[in-house]
């Protein structure tokens, strides 16, 4: 059975890996949070890059025949990096995110204003573009609104608060004055979907209801295509986890992300 | 006249610098900020000390003669670490903060509850208990509350919003309810001073009015003494400042910090 490694600066990541468990079973997973340098969703191209590959050479050392760059920071600025590093197939989550959103959007019209896809990413993510490029390879015209404290809010744990139902308020309002015609929201950062209940109630606040894309779900189904997995025999799934921090926090808030509990977790050093 | 090396995670530092400006005329000052690896304040002992130490060589290699440790997370998890590797003097930011505490605030009573000192810091920070213990030193009692929104706020760059404000409101209520005889604050961390007025606004509306010590000037005061500085000759004051991860922003948030337009970051690498 295959070793696929999913790689986050965080814990977001689980996300990614928690759909992954049901579409591959029998396969053994590696998960890396690189959470002494996170977060990227800040930082420069050329260091998200460094950070990025220096992550995937150690899950390649582990055997990894497969990566999934379950960050969308990474995927927005180091996909290319990866790909050129590593001899084996690399898959980041905006791609298919993307491509979950033009089955569900209307493709562009050459109206100004007339975005239809609304992407939430930090502010690094935004600065990239990478979204409103892939939207614009597949005929989607994308509005990228950068929401720097999100995570922050999501790891205080204030998943369910009126602060945070006041941010979100406080962007989408910003959002949709730019683009009141978009349809369809990605969720274009793995700390986001915790917060789908509260961004599906601001939403209704507003009367504007949108379709919403969690990326993870769409990057889990495209490595599961693309791994063409034979069938698992009854073999067991197994997962190591691997941290370059604190392992006591990553176990911590990583089970409400993984949706159960982290077994063990390793400290490794990356240098730095 | 001397060269002296203030350090910081990123650029909350700067208010340190700019409180030794005017004290130290004539002096070769060198600012680096590990903006790279930032926050320090969510990461473990080992890391912070890890990365503290690292730039704290670079500062030396710089012909550095005093370091000033501008980050309450590297001071409360680093100090001992940094002095045992430099062969220069150290200081930190938590020892004068507490000093200037001891000096406005009653010192200890047996009761519990009974904490008349106020820490606003970092979870790394509070989890340090570095200010409690330094507090004991000097008979203070004092209760440590960590704020982990707040520097995302700042660096969002809601200084006066009513988020920040409502965000305070909740982090004051719980320290006032587990702490409600304090009659000093001490502003644990260097993104803090700028939000001062807001803090002064939500103490004076909850009728709990404080003396609030901001750490920075009292650290530029004790530097500034150990230093003990001839007269200047006229000689001019200059600045060298450093970065680990993107200039652009360091110098469009740092100005803030700093209080004056920063004249021109260079980009190092350390590694990592």
């Amino acid at each position: 059975m295959p070793t696929i490694a999913v790689f986050d600066s965080g814990f977001g990541g689980l996300t990614v890996l928690r759909a992954l468990l049901p579409l591959i079973p029998g396969a053994h997973f590696l998960y890396l949070g690189d959470t002494a340098r996170l977060p990227y969703g800040a930082k420069s191209r050329q260091t998200v890059a460094r950070y990025a590959v220096s992550s995937a050479e150690f899950l390649l050392a582990q055997h990894a025949e497969m990566l999934v760059v379950a960050c969308n920071t990474a995927s927005a600025l180091a996909l290319e990096e990866l790909k050129t590093a590593l001899p084996i197939p690399v898959i980041g989550v905006i791609e298919p995110g993307v491509r979950a959103a033009a089955s569900l959007a209307p493709t562009a019209s050459p109206h100004p204003g007339s975005a239809s896809v609304l992407i939430l990413a930090t502010a690094a993510t935004v600065q990239s573009h990478a979204y409103a490029l892939a939207c614009a390879a597949l005929n989607l015209n994308a509005y990228e609104k950068a929401c720097p404290l999100l995570v922050p809010l999501v790891e205080e744990g204030w998943i369910d608060h009126p602060v945070t139902a006041e941010v979100l308020r406080i962007y989408l309002a910003e959002a949709l004055a730019e683009a009141p015609n978009v349809t369809t929201l990605v969720l274009g950062c793995t700390h986001y979907p915790l917060l789908q209940p509260l961004i599906e109630r601001t939403l209704a606040e507003r009367k504007h209801p949108m379709q919403i894309v969690d990326s993870a779900t769409a990057t889990a189904q495209a490595a599961a295509k693309l791994i063409q997995t034979p069938a698992s025999g009854g073999a067991e799934t197994t997962c190591s986890f691997f941290a370059t921090d604190s392992v006591e926090k990553f176990q911590r808030l990583g089970s409400a992300f993984l949706g159960q509990a982290l077994a063990s977790v390793e400290l490794i050093d990356l240098g730095g």
